[in-house]
């Protein structure tokens, strides 16, 4: 029985196994995602993001007790700090949230690096559609901070809460413009701290600020204290209320469209690539147009379109 | 005289509209861009990089200040905080570093967007080109945060400055990593603050529980306050310190045939892609595969493989 009839039959190992397997890239992975990808598209995937230190991982604990409470398997993919030389995580999965470890209705995995099928989107999207298959009634990504590659995995999510805490100074100014219109919820954590209401109060500010129309959704500052479990079944109910509108007004079609645009484009775009990369690198073309690049015998840009005019199967004219 | 040659001719407007058009990605900025690459490879470029509230902006013009005493000419490409919808720059060059706004010795561009070109690590090497075939000796990238744009644009630098400040707490631990590798120094900022000792301690540990190979280059942790241009001329002739180590040690081969493979590699996988979207988007056929997609009649991973067998010209059998 290959990986798949395995994870489909509900096996962790197994699906511990295809996970890894899509990490390093083997090729053999992708012969069984294409057999676990009908039995995807069910669960309920949440997107929880916000700067280092607003708490986070605490969140995501409780949040995952109150699912279990309902009687719901949880999935979590943590996507941990990176350093890009060793591709190792900083917080492993044993460390994690040990409380969850034993409860078989939890299956948490860690994912630092990028991964060799693609970006770290990519693997990210592949570690959730393994857990979708498994049955997972939701899938919470946890990730740190606010760059692209960030806003790219929250994006997979149906309900992406952002996590902020009181007093991180002006600076979050900044960090919140980047990240205001992907908020379905905004969390104001370690809510007994100084300043708690202040940054409640500005968040609400810019919300109001921000041009939505008609019928849009109209995120809610919600406070939390992670630690003392404090507002987590007031923000699960509000996880609960946006899915409801996402799908009572239709946008749930919109997004599931878009997602799939997305993940059909990133792979094509990275197997288009690889296919001539491949190709190139065998004949030796590689190094010897990257150093006649390198000393400005050739540009990069004529490069690109020889290569484009060759490895194309139709005169590159629309180019 | 086209936008190349008036910007090889000193003209400075023209340059700008050069970069406003490498963002909006016009195709005739291509041509130009093809012009410029000749002449582009003599500017030393510095990399500065952290956390958002380090004091990178004072510091970059504190370090603008002090090339330019010593008579060279100065290139800011300022990357700021993006939100991803309305494309716009929080801080636009206008109110950013003033005192240096009329030297015509100092020219400055905030990027934003992520560029319709590539991503935004290829706006900017673009906009670094274009610094340095208008003659500029210096040309520094600051961006915020420590994620995988940053790295992969501060990658650009001959030399690497990673900014922190004293007291961000035990979560600096978690970004420092994902960072160290990338510093060829650090600068502990906001120096008068409590805690710098500690944190330029912290810092010098990391560093050297780090696994360098014998003849690397061991980056320093200085200390500066740059709103007090304090500790900026050491800072400086560290610079100059790591320039003359690349050369010497002769690592500066290595590190522009990288560069130049990344340059190639990420644009020849932009265009590739490009050329097939194209394509499949005039016949309807991206539509229709991502709807298919969508409804889990087809699963990505196949639908990719037979656009490959397409529009390839060879049979993939590599894949």
């Amino acid at each position: 029985m290959g990986l798949a009839e395995r994870i489909l039959a509900g096996d962790l190992r197994a699906a511990a196994r295809l996970m890894r397997d899509v990490d390093d890239g083997f090729a053999s992975a992708l012969e069984e995602l294409k057999v676990l990808y009908p039995h995807t598209g069910r669960a309920y995937i949440i997107g929880i993001t916000g700067p280092p230190g607003a708490g986070k991982s605490t969140l995501t604990d409780q949040i995952t007790a109150a699912f279990r409470l309902q009687g719901k398997r949880v999935g979590i993919v943590a996507i941990d700090p990176t350093s890009p030389f060793t591709g190792g995580a900083i917080l492993g999965d044993r460390i994690r949230m040990n409380r969850h470890a034993d409860d078989p209705g939890v299956f948490i995995r860690s994912l630092a690096t990028r991964g060799a099928l693609g970006g770290i989107s990519r693997s990210t999207g592949e570690v959730v559609n393994i857990m979708d298959a498994m049955g997972m009634d939701v899938v919470i990504i946890e990730t740190v901070g606010v760059g692209q590659d960030e806003i790219d995995i929250v994006r997979m999510a149906h309900t992406t809460a952002v996590v902020m805490v009181p007093g991180l100074g002006d600076d979050i100014q900044a960090i919140k413009a980047g990240i205001l219109e992907i908020a379905d919820v905004f969390v104001v954590n370690k809510a007994d701290r100084d300043g708690a209401d202040r940054t409640a109060r500005d968040l609400a500010v810019m919300l109001e600020m921000g041009k939505r129309q008609e019928g849009d959704w109209l995120p809610k500052v919600l406070k939390t204290e992670a630690s003392r479990n404090k507002g987590i079944d007031e923000l699960v109910a509000e996880f609960e209320n946006h899915r409801q509108h996402l799908f009572s007004s239709g946008r749930i079609d919109h997004f599931l469209r878009e997602k799939c645009a997305v993940v059909f484009s990133e792979m094509l775009k990275d197997r288009l690539f690889s296919a001539v990369l491949d190709r190139i690198t065998a004949d030796g073309r590689f190094n010897s147009t990257v150093e006649s690049i390198c000393q400005r015998d050739h540009n990069p840009y004529s490069a690109v379109e020889t290569m484009l005019a060759e490895f194309l199967n139709r005169p590159a004219t629309s180019l």
